[in-house]
């Protein structure tokens, strides 16, 4: 079942872009000049330390089990949403999910799953989980919010951008709130018109371009650490809004299960990188000016959905 | 061959994310209040009018058609890389990639095509296409650039952005130079280290969040009008990069074909709305400020790479 793959994890977040076959060369780390060649990310990620990654916490992951037998691995962000991610853990411990389906894929936007039926009196039980739940668009923050790890750099979207808890976020000290952007990866609890209308039985991921207009509009529940592309490739759907029009094309799921509630043999061993080290802050700037030879013009920006989220199979 | 399907191509722009079925409502236009309610997009592009959009020219207009049947059209960008387009040109007039394959699928990254043999001795003849080519990172531009549709929003990555030509675009005014941002759809020239290593046979397009850092460090060729959701979903490939790792998991192409060479009877019939009107700048801030019932929280600003850029079948 396990299908962790470091080597690729790593790779993917490699993103020269050379010709067949001299894209693969390494990197490799010429000093030419008196002040040393700051760091790339794979030398940071090579210098690392132990204590500058994390365990995922058996009772805060997901494993999203297609039929097909791929597993997504999602961290989910009980900050945040603490209403909807005990929900969540409550569906997912009565196996609400098992044998539903991804019902929807619309390009550049989101693939989304939950129960088909269209008649609410034939749609599964949800057990013993909640029916309502309150929005839980953005989180009240004191002056200080844990673990907040800011971006220098700019955002359209926000006052400010960074991470809290491994999770791309933004804050707004006026206000005294923060939520998670809507970055790649992300998911969401899919609601009607009423704020109030997700349970988190219907979720989304984002699998586009930012839709960062959804932040603070509704319920974002935690993202993909691992296992992105087993729902980046699905075929996108015909139907309105990528729905699928005919029963088949929808994409059934084996499962969907809290670590914590499988054998310790089935789980998976990952870490994800910390956000709130200079090792993470260094990595950062390694990507908002890209310093090996391939770039010759360096950004000297980067957007707070563009910052890499590197994991590995721990030791 | 046609895959032209208007009623997609507007329904994949409107990005409520409600619970199934009911997502699938459509808006009413309530007016409750003495001030109108601001257009929707829908009823914007409803109440367009023929000169708000432009056809396709068939000399700029790449057919992409992948062996498997689906057609990928891609608009050239010959304002911004004359040199690399004449090149594509010359490429597809000779057929140089009939039979070729995509090699590449890096999730959140790019797709890229070209070819996969990696002995240089052996790769097919480009024909009468030029080996070598300028660079094309950026345009210098005059006081006035033709076209230019500038967005209010701000932009960490360039001083400002806006459309020409129906392409996202920046512009640095203080150094006179203008380029094609790196957005979903948009398609590059693959280049080794040196700046002047693309010769256009190579392509990538961009499927994942806007890389942006590759603005002004290689040459953008066009972008994907329609089709792009075959591209988007093709697996990801295991190796380094996003390479393929056997022959047999690349994506072959049957041919691609500048539209001017195709009869009139196989051309695709497409209309893309202009991005220099004021009917586009209502249609921007519609985006920027969503007004219908879902949203709460209109976000008041955009960014260049969600800007959605219509396209319909020409009646």
């Amino acid at each position: 079942m396990t299908l962790t793959r470091p080597a690729l994890s790593l790779a993917c977040l490699i993103f020269a872009l050379g010709v067949l076959p001299a894209a693969g060369a390494p990197h490799t780390a010429k000093v030419h000049a008196p002040a040393p060649k700051p760091r790339t990310m794979q030398e940071i990620l090579d210098a690392s330390s132990a204590s500058d990654w994390r365990h995922l916490d058996p009772g805060n992951t997901l494993y999203l089990d297609l039929a097909e037998g791929h597993r997504v691995v999602i961290e989910l962000a009980p900050r945040y949403a603490p209403a909807h991610v005990a929900n969540i853990r409550t569906l997912a411990h009565e196996h609400y999910w098992d044998g539903l389906t991804v019902n929807r894929s619309q390009d550049n936007f989101v693939v989304q799953w939950g129960d088909a039926e269209e008649d609410a009196a034939k749609r599964k039980s949800i057990g013993t989980a909640k029916a309502k739940l309150p929005a839980e668009f953005e989180m009240r923050t004191k002056a200080a919010l844990p673990g907040w790890s800011r971006l220098k750099d700019s955002d359209g979207w926000a006052p400010q951008v960074g991470f809290v808890d491994g999770f791309p976020a933004a804050r707004d000290p006026r206000h005294g709130t923060s939520w998670i952007t809507h970055c790649y990866g992300v998911i969401g609890a899919g609601r009607d018109a009423a704020p109030d209308s997700s349970n988190g039985t219907e979720l989304y991921i984002v699998t586009g371009q930012s839709p960062r207009q959804l932040d603070r509009n509704i319920t974002v529940v935690g993202r993909v650490v691992q296992g992105m592309e087993w729902l980046s490739t699905i075929p996108r759907g015909t139907g309105a809004l990528g729905f699928f029009e005919k029963p088949e094309q929808r994409v059934p799921m084996r499962a969907i299960r809290l670590a914590a509630d499988v054998p310790v043999a089935e789980r998976e061993n990952l870490e994800v990188l910390r956000t709130d080290t200079p090792l993470f802050d260094e990595l950062v700037e390694a990507r908002r000016n890209r310093r090996d030879d391939w770039y010759k013009a360096p950004a000297g920006h980067i957007d707070i959905c563009n910052v890499p989220l590197p994991v590995r199979t721990a030791k």
